[in-house]
């Protein structure tokens, strides 16, 4: 496909939407240029977003990773994390008491800040499983595989409850070479053997993009997606997520799609970015 | 499950989204009491919206058929159409140019509403398949399966476009006992042998709740999905879309789900009702 | 991958199994070198035999229209059809009765072989839907889609019986650059709107492999697995199925798999020839 | 659906095919009456085969397994495991080298009595992949999940080998309530997350049902399906199994399906057992 320069196609959006991770850094730290695009964004009154399928941290654990990576004035306001689209979940769908969940501690905040009790699958009492009001797939971490994921079977046929799960990414790069599990791999796999589909969060979904919309439209109130450029590593969650909810798509290849194969996945998949770049520093 | 009074539970929001098909009126007509039902939200000042999986008519049109129907004071402002994302999709990612599309010359409204030409697929000329810009899945009928799906399959094949389903529902009841392919099926069924992922409108998707919610927002501002109840009759498009945009959700028996089976529907997909009701006239 | 010459492979095996359409012939007719590699074959004493996922004609019209394409001397003995072994099934699992189908009435001789009745979908009385005991996806010709697939939809919701397909293909070639649905499309969309899974025959299936082997055994009774190459074309019936039977694989590049992007394909699906040849005539 | 007796039904088989958990033994050890079962058959000749989705221990172990339960003269020549069926692949495909594993050390066994080296997925050396010629999903246990799956996923992603699956069972029963991740599903994570599609074994594929008659042909040279009746307690292996390959089927309810859903369970599936059986006892 053709590659445009980043830098030519940014400049006629006014709100800008960033995936992080393959985006603004990856294994190798922050992506060259990552600081000049995003201070030229700034000098210009561009209004930028950060949208990660991320609910291992908070929103402001999250920018402070990014200012910690070197990128500097991104404010915890201006990320949004898939944790938020799940807590908003949480707050309207169960009212109070206790939510089992896989995740570590910290993603738990995303259950006790929607005024819920987080209990990590390990503790949940199986003697009292009708106290058990929802369950959260929330991260990747924090638990036992070989144990937890046993138990989340079990708890979830035995107890009807509400299932959300926090990030649909099915794998994520642990360096050049490799990659992990994400949370959206275990969460489809419990879906499969159970036959049911659960509450997902995260791009492609939606929540995320409107979440973001909504929260420039405090200072740009006719903001419509028209006016908002995605710009994503991934074919399947950004470049789906963001042409689904009908704004301009921006592919870099920083990240989850190199550029040997990007005409195949793209043909493959039918997944069309309106843009290709190599990264958002050129 | 536990059968609530829908004319109990609704009284307590200020808003509500209805179903269409198998909640204000199925194969029988309207359902009884629907017409009592809505006049006693008007008179409470509930604000009504019907969200209806439907791109083979226009709002006004979907509007008259429930005033054919004899459900009066339903004004096309209230009706919020899959077509009407789906034409919002095409408006923001194909700039001009020729759509190709499957279903009626009413549902191509949609294409055209949007600014661009509306190709059947049986008029394609394959000599010239680079005018194609995109590709809709509009309606079930219009077209001959026979030949316009195999049509289809080899005009994506050839031509790498934006496509884009307007109603991702398998089936619909035809009368009592019997159903008929939906649009979605079609779409699927394409998506398959192609291997590929198509941008999707249309409940469980989020893109009607949320031209719902900006529908009310201009008489309520400060509209958020807590003041919001979904009434519908389908789990795996009412209930699990209403469920994940995070708004109050009601089950009525009274079209896709029967009072005989919903305990063990719900317990094997795991989409759970936070209310379950015969119908809205009880 | 490397490419292998076809007739030095051969010649280690004293059984080859052939697919027929994108081995032996394509859409240009018969493969050059065809005639000439089955008559080394026929010199060296090797055992031939015709797989073909094919329930439209019977092994002695297979034959015939091998024939009639200059292919001479593969008798209707040597050919094993998806069809023979979807009239085992009916013959095994419904002693008698009607079976319903969709396909031409030169597949329905499948049907009428096994000693029972067949009736066209579009011929079935839907006020005595207990006279019919089973139901046969068998060809992608003989009805009229629009009416037909409905018709089986709600047969199949109303009656539980045994559902057979005599071919999982998805796709065929109709000319070089165009495909058409394939009857295991059709069954597939069936499976997926009511849930459901039927008993499935034709490559990748066992059961051809396994009704070859027996066939061979006639002849050559200590025949097992090893002996025998499969010669195919498409990764997912031949070579799949071939490898999961125990043989040993030959991928030709003369129908489905493209020379450009059999590596991409190989690598992508994991499904791995033992040899890649050009064709069966070098 | 209406309840036979099995003694009734066994008794016009001139063979019989057991699996093995949920049909002779469940979790709270022999089922009542499976002793006589077997002794009858015994007295009357019947030829008796016991097809068990196992590859965690040899068909010896199998058979002592039985012994140590109370049930008797069960030969380890009359036993067939899916690890047999994948060690006969293994010969097949893989003619020298290590096959990398997940699984007991005595699942391993199948590797090696193939000839091959049997190397645990947590000792391969990733600066050596070239000399892994094959993979092999054999167990679901003697391995660290957390570490081990993201292992299984860089080598399959870096190393293109054949795969194997010798168990393709999602579930197994581990006491009265619970269940446990199978090997299959493990398999079918990996197959999802990388878009593959990996030889599979175990019922419901043919291979075991050909080994079983293969087996009984040795003493009842003309048998073939027809004169066979597979007993099985789960529909979409036994069952699914057994109707592809056009024996009789019978389903007892003394293990995964239970009397108060088998209705629903075969309607919902369309798998229609010949006969339903409580148990092998009455």
């Amino acid at each position: 496909m053709q590659i445009s320069r980043f830098s030519e196609i940014a400049q006629d959006f006014p709100v800008v939407f960033f995936d992080s991770y393959g985006v603004l850094r990856n294994h190798n730290g922050l992506i060259p240029g990552a600081i000049e695009c995003v201070e030229q964004m700034r000098a210009r009154g561009i209004h930028v977003r950060v949208l990660t399928n991320n609910a291992a941290r908070s929103p402001v654990a999250a920018a402070a990773r990014l200012a910690y990576y070197g990128l500097p004035g991104i404010p915890a306001e201006e990320v949004i994390t898939s944790g938020a689209t799940t807590r908003h979940f949480l707050e309207q769908k169960i009212r109070s008491g206790k939510v089992a969940y896989l995740g570590t501690p910290a993603a738990a905040e995303y259950i006790i800040s929607a005024g819920l009790e987080a209990v990590p699958v390990a503790e949940v009492d199986f003697d009292k499983l009708d106290e058990i009001k929802g369950f959260a797939f929330l991260d990747d971490e924090g638990y036992d595989l070989n144990k937890d994921i046993n138990r989340t079977i079990n708890l979830l046929r035995q107890r009807l409850v509400p299932v959300v799960v926090a990030n649909t990414d099915l794998l994520y790069p642990v360096d050049k070479e490799n990659v992990a599990l994400a949370t959206g791999s275990i969460a489809r796999l419990v879906e499969y053997v159970l036959g049911r589909q659960f509450a997902k969060f995260g791009k492609p979904a939606s929540q995320m993009f409107q979440m973001g919309l909504d929260s420039v439209a405090q200072f740009f109130p006719e903001v419509s997606p028209k006016d908002i450029l995605m710009v994503g590593d991934t074919l399947h969650t950004d470049i789906l997520g963001g042409n689904s909810f009908g704004v301009t798509t921006a592919l870099v290849l920083s990240g989850n799609t190199r550029a040997d194969s990007v005409d195949l996945e793209v043909r493959t998949s039918g997944i069309i970015p309106d843009f290709v770049c190599n990264s958002i520093g050129e």
